[in-house]
């Protein structure tokens, strides 16, 4: 979706309307603007358009007293470097997924995804009303940062493949693009793995210079544009089952807003949280058969491959378990989880399974 | 959750800081009240809890020149009023479940439930990015209306029987309460269906009115407390996969809104979706284990039940299919469904049996 179709069909268009409306004297002295950078390149579906739906809402809700910049990966600074960039005060928040950044601090990867982790359901559970809100808040205070869940991907694709995948041994040697907890499991598995932000990961598959990648699913890897390059795309992975995307903003940028400022930057995120995450569910379907039309191989890893995926996901996920806030975050986030499955098995799970059965 | 302690943990908890903050003249000539009517009685776990943060949000992030002033069912009209009454213009808006409604017209059942239908996500996508929103505004237009999806409970139990329901004839001059097209289909097996508000079902099942009943799922269940009374509770049901609450406006009353403060009501609903959503799944999982520890039989219906209200649901669903909007809204539904689920039985259908499978 683009950005003038989305603003014509939502009541966001008119930001520009409300600002001229609003600009009464007490209220221009107040206004400001407030950069946002992001991981994303420009134009990369969906992630890019959420980062977009955070500005665009914030912007609208406060009727030009908070105007958002989007700085996309590479216009302010780098997709790797929006992380230190809030935290130095050079941007006032980031857009981004933050796996990239477990340099950091190993924690991230619960606020992101860690391998064999949380659903997007499971993650929004877990974040306002189990625990997750107030670790987060610890952790990211530490880099006098203050992080919002802004947006989800849906379950990734497990990714394109030059061949056939079709034991663990596969992966020996492989040279793959896999960021965060889930490119470390690829390790144990012997492949040599990069930690490529999106926009670059096309030239480097186009050149050779790895042979394999995922990077999110039907519609968003369709317009990358890797079915030009590789045939065998395998639907569903272990790496990142609901990704998290964060709205983060500089702490002492967040404690200057007023109340109602907070508030529009508090529900703009969970808005986009929930529209991105079915953005790319509406999309999915018919990129993946499009895909399939044009000759992409679909296929599903063999239980061999799950397996070894699980047992080095367990050593990954246990490696910072030192670390005092690792350890609260994990002890958290798999009590959580393991709640919310057990429940969702029984309901939805059960649900799902007999309408298949019932309707065929 | 207490309105207070959700209050304490949230960023909207200043709204009255930000109303004193923005009480500059051009501002307070603009203050307005907007009334909130619900078809939920005061304290009805979840779903008022729902109505509530639509009210907070689009006070705090309007600063007070939006105050929503909520009334729960019976304070100002009866559950079953709201609609009438908003459409009258009697109230502003209404938060609430529309199937409810089907005497106004049958396509609302879309817009709220179908039996065997649409999930939490697989409405959000159809609503936001698949043709549903535009087929709402069609259908509530007529009555001077607009409506936002708002929240959701997640699935739905079977509900709560006074024995083991073991196969379709079970169901036979059975007395119970369920509303919309999912009580059609119970009337076609034979029970003798009621639609109660949810306030009203606790003292129709303890007084003998009604054999048995299905609210919501375990916790709202629970804080009802039709354990007290009934025993057997069945956690999948076919009636309501992922009902949709709306947030319903007076059609005149949204156009007379700011493009802020429409923007601020489409996000308040957004956020709402998602934060009540997970508001359900989180609590359920603890609050079945107290049921379970307290002597409630937790069960799941047979196969020929399931394929039972399959049978009947296909043919209520297709009972309105001479009217236009009814035909357009199926066309439209379930063309989305099927595409939604096609992808989700590839990716998180497939992930989440890998995980249960791998780690047990």
């Amino acid at each position: 979706m683009d950005r003038r179709s989305f603003l014509k069909n939502s009541a966001l268009g008119g930001s520009a309307a409300a600002a001229t409306a609003l600009a009464a004297p007490a209220y221009a002295q107040g206004n400001r603007t407030l950069t946002l950078v992001t991981t994303w390149g420009r134009g990369l579906a969906g992630v890019h358009d959420s980062a977009q739906y955070c500005a665009d809402a914030i912007t609208a809700m406060s009727g030009g007293s908070l105007t958002v910049d989007l700085k996309a990966a590479g216009e302010l600074v780098g997709a790797f470097e929006v992380f230190d960039a809030v935290t130095a005060g050079q941007a006032d928040m980031y857009h981004g997924v933050d796996y990239y950044f477990l340099g950091q601090h190993p924690a991230l990867s619960f606020f992101s995804q860690i391998p064999f982790g949380m659903t997007f359901m499971e993650y929004a559970n877990w974040f306002d009303h189990d625990g997750g809100r107030e670790l987060s808040d610890e952790l990211y205070s530490i880099f006098g940062l203050k992080a919002f869940s802004a947006g989800n991907t849906g379950p990734q694709s497990g990714g394109w493949f030059a061949k056939e995948m079709n034991s663990p041994e596969d992966f020996q040697g492989l040279r793959f693009r896999m960021p965060g907890q889930g490119g470390q499991v690829l390790g144990k598995l012997g492949a040599s793995v990069q930690n490529l932000p999106g926009a670059e990961v096309y030239q480097a598959l186009a050149s050779g210079a790895i042979d394999g990648t995922e990077w999110i699913g039907p519609w968003a890897d369709e317009k990358a544009g890797f079915q030009e390059i590789t045939k065998f795309y395998y639907t569903a992975g272990f790496h990142e089952p609901g990704p998290n995307l964060n709205l983060t903003m500089n702490l002492d940028v967040y404690d200057s807003l007023s109340p109602q400022h907070q508030a529009v930057v508090e529900n703009a995120t969970r808005a986009s949280n929930i529209w991105t995450m079915s953005l790319f569910m509406a999309n999915n379907s018919a990129a993946l058969q499009r895909l399939q039309a044009g000759g992409v191989q679909v296929l599903q890893f063999p239980d061999a491959i799950w397996d070894a995926f699980g047992t080095a996901a367990d050593e990954v996920v246990a490696e910072n378990m030192d670390d005092e806030i690792y350890a609260n975050c994990h002890e958290s986030y798999f009590r959580s989880m393991e709640s919310s499955a057990a429940w969702s098995s029984r309901s939805e799970g059960e649900f799902t399974a007999q309408r298949n059965r019932v309707r065929g």
